[in-house]
């Protein structure tokens, strides 16, 4: 079931052309990148985003630990899709997102995220705690049904 | 642990430029479509496509029911990855696939797929039986540990 | 200068984090994705698609002759650029589209597509008349200056 | 005609599945993609890249000013694209490249390329001299018909 519980953030994606492949439905690669831009979308809503995270804190990023999706059902050109973003873990160094993507209220994809702040030394990237005033701005958005 | 299993099926894909992002690593929905380009290439080299699957078999394609990543370490642009393809499982109408993606022996990402072969009735797409040919084709590189 | 001529129309794009590349600006072919997303859109707004062009009128799809881009400053995240959009030419079979992307009332990049109407007979893809209809349909868009 | 003159860079582009769209043909900006695969490519070839032109010399980059591309005939999945990289143009601060992608010694799409040395200050973007010892690797690749 596709709802709107308290806290999840919604935004769109419309699907285009050129993110379609020859058999005419999404091509799956790219329901990934319209989570990634949900969660920058989400962080930048929420008052932060990667270039205020380097230059206020020293994090080089939020890279992915893990994803996973499930394809309910095809979705073509010109569909409009609903995502629903909900924090559904924040950790101290780490947090996991989930994305219901909907076509009129009717499931389309489900993908999940887990995500590492880190810093970089060198070339290598280590984690490191989510500062207190990100965790605080991403409370609200968190889920835990 | 890296390892080049009998019945694994290899290649590689270079990281380019275009495939990073703002913190100069890769952005990770390419690593899916880096898996997506190694099905096509295995299925190519056992001697079917897309295009013969929907001409020989009325098969209209092969998308995806589920995916997953693990991702272990950062790749940057000039990183040449080796990818090991093995299918793990053959059902009556799916098949899933494991791609290890390794830089120099050491694991940078894990890519699951799960796949239903179907046919389209209208706008609606049904699973249809694996064809005996294509079965044939991929039981070689089926490998079960 | 960024103007907004009788005829032409107008969408959006959000420069995402996966769009850019490691230098932090947007990685140049996104500009020519957010053209031809452009295209589809302005031709769902006239009332046909590439799968009513093939529904009702045979017709393959637009693929292009010739493109080309300017560009005048950077893009980063977060940015939302206005795309207007004008035809610049219609033909017998082609067409000429020009798309003035800007941020803030500033010239960020312009393309323009020139666009061929192809039928398929056996692998070949033959220019076609474009239908009256559709021509009529463009008519309103068409500025030449 | 697809020739190979002195200096030219030669690699190839497997046309992937992900890479066509409902036409099943090349969506076109995957050819500007390829041109900006086989820049760094030939760049990495001649012993610089992007990281060591900011280690080495502080260049952010080597940002587009101007692309254009002629397509010939349309490329499908498992296509293998031969490109032959050219440098037609070394000015002060910019150079111009071209890209001839062929199919079996049959024109696909001609890429060309206008692209600046920048340096950073603050959020600008400023042209900067092409230092000698870069000048002198992109040489031998300067071919002017």
């Amino acid at each position: 079931m596709i709802s709107a519980p308290t806290g999840s953030f919604h935004r769109h994606e419309t699907v285009h052309w050129g993110d379609c492949d020859a058999a005419g439905i999404v091509f799956y690669p790219n329901f990934y990148r319209w989570a990634d831009n949900s969660f920058h979308a989400l962080t930048r809503a929420l008052g932060f985003d990667q270039a205020s995270l380097s230059a206020d804190h020293g994090i080089l990023g939020t890279p992915l630990v893990e994803t996973s999706a499930r394809f309910a059902a095809p979705a073509r050109p010109g569909d409009r899709l609903d995502i629903a973003v909900r924090i559904t873990r924040i950790g101290r160094s780490s947090c996991a997102l989930h994305y219901a993507m909907a076509l009129d209220g009717r499931a389309v994809a489900d993908v999940q995220e887990a995500r590492v702040f880190v810093r970089q030394t060198g070339t290598q990237l280590a984690p490191c705690a989510i500062p207190d005033a990100i965790r605080a701005a991403m409370a609200p958005h968190f889920v835990t049904s």
